[in-house]
């Protein structure tokens, strides 16, 4: 649950001295081409538009060819935005952690987005029946995985920082029968950070135990970054306009640091940026039990508007 | 790549004085149902006909809406064969092992069959977002799914048995999305040996380690065994008679065990039965690259005819 706005919410009593636009990204939550924020990523120039338009999902599938048959013919190199285009970007999002509901606190006003990173591995042993290769000769593709899942968290864990967090979302195991030997498999690890040089040392734990349980395992693994973006702090002006606005409706506040990525940390490259949290219930997100009240959002749009306002008077 | 034969391939020149009937079980290798020979279990009376039928796929769907759905409306109560059905049940097979290739040798008289078992473990956690969830606080399926693979593997290896294997070959993780903390994981184990009490030590110790993931990780892990067979032993009278065969044509043959097991281990339990392997290339089988050269296919074959006609004369 979403909402962007490029100085958006046109209040007719604040006659804007500036236009407000209102931008509707696509394929921020959907990673089905293996990567986030497709659409404020190609916007902010981030993404090579012909390197993106050959993406492919798990059943080959390109993203030139998804988008063809959808009925989208255009070129993903006209969507780039140029730094002069917005003076501001504000973007209203639940917080999907639990920070501001159990503080009891209205609204935060985000100061830094975590730096995410996404990796692809892709591990290929040998397969055959379960039953007769004995267990010497194996060259099992998913204890691979399953060795290199739980060196992931250790190596999370071991930066000893609350901030990097890291999970394997992602396991498919081929061919996936119960009397087979798995002979191919591919895990998907997002590791984030709010320090740059912390997440990166755990991305290098990772390649180095890939490496060493390739060679032990006697298996072939292939690791691709997918992306792996810098941190982004957000605009000085914009934040204190966002606690001016909590200020003027009475609604209690804190600056907060968004642990989520969101269109806001890519738009932060081309245009000064902030954002606007409101609670989600116990922190939960990416779960059909995610729910925000409808108070909290009527409270998040208002401050919104008030910013929106204020920016553009 | 398989044959079964209750006593078929009538030969004219041998005037058999008893009849040769030609099975064809239905459901040996699949496993859509989560458990294989579904035919022969059934035949042998091994299953409940009523429980096998609430048997469910990935996707809900019962046995008996897909046996519906394809056409068929008997009563599997109605397969199941009596003691005195046959006076003996012969199965042509290749080796799916690399002994009889890696020993030069051309046919392969089973003794006896290695019990296999199949567990369902179903673990579940807690979802949530990986960037937002911070780690001292998560409950993740596929870690616990992930140890639990590898205990696995370390229980089959401390029996210091070549005969004991073990194997996890299916994972399906939920949500299974790269920025999503799965919520649950459902792995399918194989674990078999020769040795029944061997086997179920390695069962005993994976139920312990269940046990200590779900509780140091705060997971719910359930542990469902679809099947636990006991090995066969085969009929002495029969694997004498293959032999007799082999030598009657010319054929070098080994007595042997299969680790792979068939729908020759359930009817062992209504009638004497034995089973002749010709050759794996490499000893691959379930990968497309299974392959048996059509000379041994032959002498298989014509070893199956001459083991028909001899108990049939």
């Amino acid at each position: 649950m979403c909402w962007k706005a490029g100085k958006a919410l046109q209040r007719s009593a604040f006659r804007p001295r500036r236009s407000i636009e209102l931008i509707s990204f696509t394929s921020e939550e959907p990673t089905r081409f293996g990567i986030g924020c497709l659409g404020s990523r190609l916007m902010a120039g981030t993404l090579d538009p012909s390197k993106t338009d050959q993406l492919t999902d798990r059943d080959g599938i390109s993203l030139a060819q998804a988008r063809t048959g959808a009925g989208f013919n255009g070129s993903l190199a006209d969507v780039r935005l140029t730094k002069d285009t917005y003076s501001a970007f504000v973007e209203l999002h639940i917080e999907q952690g639990p920070i501001l509901e159990a503080r009891n606190i209205q609204i935060g006003a985000v100061t830094a987005i975590a730096a995410p990173s996404t990796l692809r591995i892709r591990i290929d042993g040998e397969g055959g029946h379960a039953g007769a290769v004995l267990m010497p000769g194996r060259r099992d593709a998913f204890l691979g995985a399953a060795e290199i899942a739980l060196a992931v968290e250790a190596a999370v864990k071991s930066t000893g920082a609350i901030d990097t967090v890291g999970t394997v979302g992602v396991c498919e195991v081929s061919p996936g029968a119960v009397n087979s030997i798995p002979n191919h498999v591919r895990i998907e690890v997002d590791v984030r950070d709010i320090d740059l040089q912390r997440r990166d040392a755990v991305l290098t734990r990772i390649a180095h135990t890939c490496r060493e349980v390739a060679e032990r395992r006697k298996l072939e693994v292939r690791t691709e970054i997918l992306n792996a973006d810098a941190p982004a702090t957000c605009d000085e002006r914009i934040v204190g306009t966002i606690i001016e606005a909590c200020k003027e409706h009475g609604l209690s506040y804190d600056r907060m640091t968004s642990r989520a990525y969101h269109d806001s940390l890519f738009l932060s490259r081309v245009a000064p940026t902030a954002m606007i949290f409101i609670p989600s219930r116990s922190g939960f997100s990416h779960r059909p039990d995610e729910y925000s009240s409808p108070e909290a959002i009527a409270q998040g749009a208002l401050v919104l508007a008030e910013t929106l306002a204020r920016l553009s008077a």
